[in-house]
């Protein structure tokens, strides 16, 4: 098989429908996902079947009980997926609002407005919500999408799809602004990371091993996601109960996701009293303990031995697990200091009653997203008002923290002249 | 010599230095710049020293002549950059400008700002005033750099480098924010490239072969610049004479340049009257014509043979130089695709007095700066009112068109919260 001509032909076709999703006005766009809402759950009974037969395989060969529940899709969930895509119709259409500009003193008016980045290409795991979701956002938002999902979804996947295609085209736009691969061989992927001519943006969403690959093969401007190695310092001045409250919420209410709390760094003035509290609390719900030697001998001394001794990698591990790194640091400027050297600049906090350690941490560490006191799990397309999400962005270019609809789109300056020629 | 710790030592001084930069108030980063611009007048003399012994061995090992003149640096050119620098003075500071958020229902406190991008890695080739600019535009927007430029003028680079540390020195601010490598070796560009850790955004200036090297080997992410194949297309409703005078200025005004003019469309049903026109016009200059069967015939009819015959090649190159590529079209609908198929997404102009043609134009094609009736040549951040400039992006993520200090900020979220966490 010719992967090249095989990718182009996606890239052709997603080529041509982006010029004409980027003319397409809000009201067809809206049309069209009211449409693939209604569709999703008419054909419910058939996507089950195929992701049933997808559940099969997966099992034959061998999949992890934690994947197949990523995999499985029941009536609930294509209610819920269908719901998604309906809110999506009540949100703001992004393109073409204009965003800067004016007129020159040579005569030129210059606009600056938002247009749809083009061809989106996006490569995830066993998940078939996100065809929907990333589907969605791609039409709501004037774009087309070439998608790559994990090949154990493979058919539901294309079920999903061939509803937003069918939507589409009932709507009057071009079906190929939603596509699915549907060969999942990795040399596929690996080929669409470097489709430069076709491909305007890849966002890759899914564990650190796909990001890692995405960043090392892919020439396509990429958007990283995801990884979220997040920290909740607890200063001297912290309010201790707020302290508590924040860290069980931020390490227990959902440990797999990435703005979860992955290390915790106490102040030493306080430790001595808020480690034995807080210990308490997290190892009663089953969360392990690996501690400094500070903290381990604050522990020992209150006659707590759930604990492990913290080694250097735990500092810089993303656990997504009931795991917390403890530290007790000497100052609000240490805990700075270790959090932008193992953090992975997506979501840190600061639990704190002083306006300059407030002010500080928040001015010098460096993430998308700083807290002070409240939970580092509200990094979030949602919680932040933004109405959906596409992903969470823990680079610094184009897009940092939660992306919504805006983050979709680029720029572009249109001049109005009366014939000006540069001097 | 260990390349990965000799590399690692510059991130890691550069990292350190970012953070000292992304809390320094405007009026200490502009006394860095005016007394870089003092500093570069007092040192005219020894810095043209240094640049005539770059130039002295770049003679001894065979430069072209055209490299000389980019590559000299006399009392005027100094002068100039001092000036620019100067400006930089003048201009408002991007970060930390509050550019969105809110309260949400739960009462969390959003606030979205300007922050800088942090570490900014800049590749290119043998222009020192490409040291000043960069480095001036860095300090002023708050960032820290790390400067590679060609091993032409690594003397002359050094010696302006200086002057930027000592200024950042002299005004309380860390000299590690401009930093220069002082070895020139590919390897080392190349290790750039990948130095994910410590470099947040990387932008090559230069030709294409620098560009492409960057987009495969890069692991940072990557601002695009500079290529630009760019269209002027003459509709039938054009003002005719508005037409040459654009042509003229976007062809031959400074053909060297990214912005200037390589390929003319012309309408077919004003081609018999129009080409032979502006042929004689661009022949007069000293233009090589290369020109589609359509345009040979309708020239050679009217007495004109200096042209040559346009291959496929000729629609996708970029010649910077007195070539003009030549094509009739049937409709503004043909031009337009030629353009999205041919083009770099760079500048791109219609010249014509149809509303509904104009607009489709700017609609439609797929470039960061679409013109009606006006030269391709003012995409250039000063022409747009930017103040500066760093380069021109050609790609649709973070930045595209003329890029100013706005485009050297990133986003932060700082979220000011009273305990809450997430249900």
């Amino acid at each position: 098989m010719d992967i090249s001509s095989y990718l182009e032909d996606y890239g052709k076709k997603a080529k041509k429908a982006s010029y004409l999703m980027a003319c397409a006005g809000g009201e067809k766009k809206n049309e069209a996902l009211a449409k693939a809402a209604e569709l999703l759950k008419e054909r419910a009974g058939s996507i089950i079947a195929e992701n049933e037969k997808d559940l099969k395989n997966a099992i034959e060969n061998g999949i992890r009980p934690q994947m197949i529940d990523r995999l499985r899709l029941t009536e609930k969930r294509i209610d819920d997926m269908a719901t998604g895509i309906h809110q999506l119709v009540g949100l703001k259409d992004p393109v073409g609002e204009v965003i800067g500009g004016g007129r020159r003193p040579n005569g030129l008016e210059i606009i600056k407005k938002r247009v749809p980045l083009g061809v989106l290409g996006i490569i995830f795991e066993a998940r078939p919500n996100v065809t929907c979701d990333a589907a969605g956002l791609c039409v709501k938002s004037g774009n087309a999408c070439i998608l790559r999902g994990g090949k154990e979804a493979i058919l539901s996947n294309l079920a999903i799809a061939k509803v937003f295609r069918e939507a589409l085209a009932l709507s009057g736009l071009p079906e190929d602004a939603v596509q699915l691969i549907d060969n999942t061989d990795r040399e596929i992927a690996n080929g669409m990371m470097k489709l430069d001519n076709y491909i305007d943006v890849l966002i890759p969403r899914g564990g650190a091993g796909l990001i890692k690959n995405v960043l090392i093969n892919a020439t396509v401007p990429v958007i990283r996601t995801g990884t979220g190695n997040c920290h909740v310092f607890v200063d001297e001045s912290a309010d201790q109960d707020m302290a508590v409250n924040i860290i069980i919420n931020a390490k227990t209410q959902r440990p797999s996701v990435c703005n979860a709390e992955e290390s915790l760094l106490v102040h030493k003035n306080i430790a001595g009293e808020f480690l034995p509290k807080i210990a308490k609390e997290l190892i009663s719900r089953n969360v392990e303990l690996r501690v400094c030697e500070r903290t381990a001998e604050i522990l020992k001394k209150a006659g707590i031995e759930q604990f492990v001794p913290a080694t250097e990698e735990d500092w810089a591990t993303e656990y997504d697990d009931l795991i917390l790194a403890v530290r007790v640091v000497d100052s609000c400027d240490e805990a700075i200091d270790h959090i932008n050297r193992y953090g992975t600049m997506h979501s840190e906090a600061i639990i704190t009653e002083s306006y300059e350690n407030g002010k500080r941490f928040t001015e010098q560490v460096d993430a998308a997203c700083v807290y002070i006191n409240a939970s580092t799990r509200f990094t979030d397309g949602f919680e932040f008002g933004l109405g959906a999400e596409i992903g969470i962005s823990n680079q610094k270019l184009h897009a940092r923290g939660p992306m919504g609809l805006e983050e979709l789109t680029t720029v572009k300056y249109i001049i109005n002249g009366e014939g000006q020629i540069r001097k």
